[in-house]
């Protein structure tokens, strides 16, 4: 059997739904959907969003959970995925990489529709896309520019753990051993909250993931709403491995702030569903802080650190190309 | 602007939907479809689905066509799209793909919804992602398994025109001045009936397009089906362009019958629906043509041409991992 062949062979034993058709058709079909839908598109490609040496299960979660991170980040429960699939000539790969897409799509609750299996050609970079369809929560996706002056800005678990891990695979950084370990595994297995989008999304007023860094993400909520936003870095959730490894001084948070694939919830909300946030998060684990506030005045961030002004840093976060 | 800006920015012109929300949110949103929907995924990588000289906005517009074509095979309607681009460093063939983009999807009636944009690594090849969304008939959309004994075999338009123009492309044949024109312009720019595909849903059990040559297609209607399918090789259609460069003998008929990227539609309907899907087909100036009969036997494909048997070729189209 081809390589392709053999691959598609794995793809089918994961394509269970009766709307993946056994990957026998043309494409998918989806019933009739009870609502709206909500749907992403990521690529990643080999040497530019993940390591040549990252294990093949790792690249496949990581696939798979930065598109259910955008999907929670809409309140989308998730339904179902499209894999694109550049195989680069190692069977070995392939198998690692089916095997962690069937437990990432298992862990996030969405069935494998469909796709596409090509061959890059000789030494060209594996280069994965996927797309993640979700069902809209009953109020409505919440976007970018709902926030309101007066709203608290609130993100969920901690910040910069992936991109510190990311610093110690390139011999950027070093971290005791532990630390390390967990590190590196934020960077390769992010673990977005996905369900605790849909139970946010009526009491926020916006909503983003955190995956290009907490400032780039939350100056793109401030221009989207035409409002300030005012961050206490000092607030920012630190890890207890991220403060092993970098400390939890102001440098360290700023690194944290601006550091990319946290693929954690940003949201705005008045402070009056604060109770009812926490009581949300608090039933499935997941800490939620509140790192600033909502301010009439010219779109944009400022930043504080316990009341001392901080000056912006040229670079926000990670600037790429997701849309 | 970084290139990935400029570009991002040109998509941001083509997304004027609502449930696109300008590019500027983490996902698209699809208001609640009025029945069920149809969803593919295909990809296209540089000097594996497209050669390298191939101009930007005709790879722009097959990107999208594959992908309509899939749609239009289930009977779906086209609503949106997704794209994944994996961009190589020239601007201009960056314009030239999002003004060909543009222009297919007016074509098709699918609005742009949202997608990636990626840094290739240096020399990697342009690697392109699209997914297409489309409303599914109210019938349901037509399987591949559907056929039965007694159905008659039906293709639109004409088969072959593609490969050939291919064949021209890389050196491998030759053409008089005009046929040459054609058959590039079918290689580069398939026109999928993507109109007819909806119209036809109610009056065919089992549909597929031909994307990888009659014969393979063919092959895959009759093991889902389980049934035989003869195909009178004789009959298959051909362009005037095509009978100019190759002839029209029965070399001629089996290579236009094993030649990939044809985008037609490929049905199979009961003998009473041939009026019915005749006029729907005259109605939109495409041709339909009856190749081939289903019969009760063993799964799988059997030839003649004006009566006489012909071996089944070895290879029946281009094997690719398309699911």
């Amino acid at each position: 059997m081809s390589e392709e062949g053999a691959f598609i062979a794995l793809m089918r034993t994961l394509a269970t739904a009766p709307g993946a058709r056994g990957l026998m058709d043309d494409a998918a079909v989806l019933d009739r959907p009870a609502g709206g839908l909500v749907l992403t598109h990521d690529m990643m490609v080999e040497g530019v969003h993940f390591l040549p040496g990252d294990p093949p299960e790792s690249v496949a979660w990581k696939l798979c959970a930065v598109n259910m991170s955008d999907l929670a980040a809409k309140g989308a429960t998730p339904l179902g995925a499209l894999i694109g699939y550049g195989m680069a000539g190692d069977p070995g790969w392939n198998e690692g990489f089916a095997r962690g897409l069937g437990e990432a799509l298992g862990h996030f609750g969405a069935a494998l529709l469909g796709g596409d299996t090509v061959r890059m050609p000789d030494g060209g970079p594996r280069t994965l896309g996927l797309t993640a369809i979700g069902a809209a929560p009953a109020c409505g996706a919440p976007a970018r520019s709902g926030a309101r002056a007066g709203d608290l800005l609130f993100v969920t678990g901690t910040l910069g753990d992936a991109g510190a891990g990311l610093a110690l695979l390139l011999g950027q950084a070093d971290a005791p051993e532990e630390a390390r370990a967990r590190l590196i595994e934020a960077y390769r297995r992010p673990r977005p909250p996905v369900a605790l989008g849909p139970a946010l999304a009526p009491h926020v007023s916006a909503m983003a993931d955190v995956s290009d860094g907490l400032l780039i993400d939350a100056n793109r909520i401030a221009q989207a709403s035409g409002l300030a936003i005012a961050i206490d870095l000092a607030r920012t959730p630190l890890s207890p491995a991220l403060v092993a490894a970098r400390g939890e001084d102001a440098q360290g948070r700023l690194a944290a702030a601006t550091a990319g694939d946290d693929y954690q919830l940003l949201f705005t909300a008045r402070p009056q569903e604060e109770a009812a946030i926490r009581a949300l998060a608090a039933a499935r684990g997941i800490a939620v802080t509140a790192v600033g506030r909502c301010e009439a005045g010219p779109a944009g961030l400022t930043l504080t650190h316990a009341g001392a002004p901080v000056p912006l840093p040229g670079r926000l976060g990670y600037e790429h190309g997701a849309s």
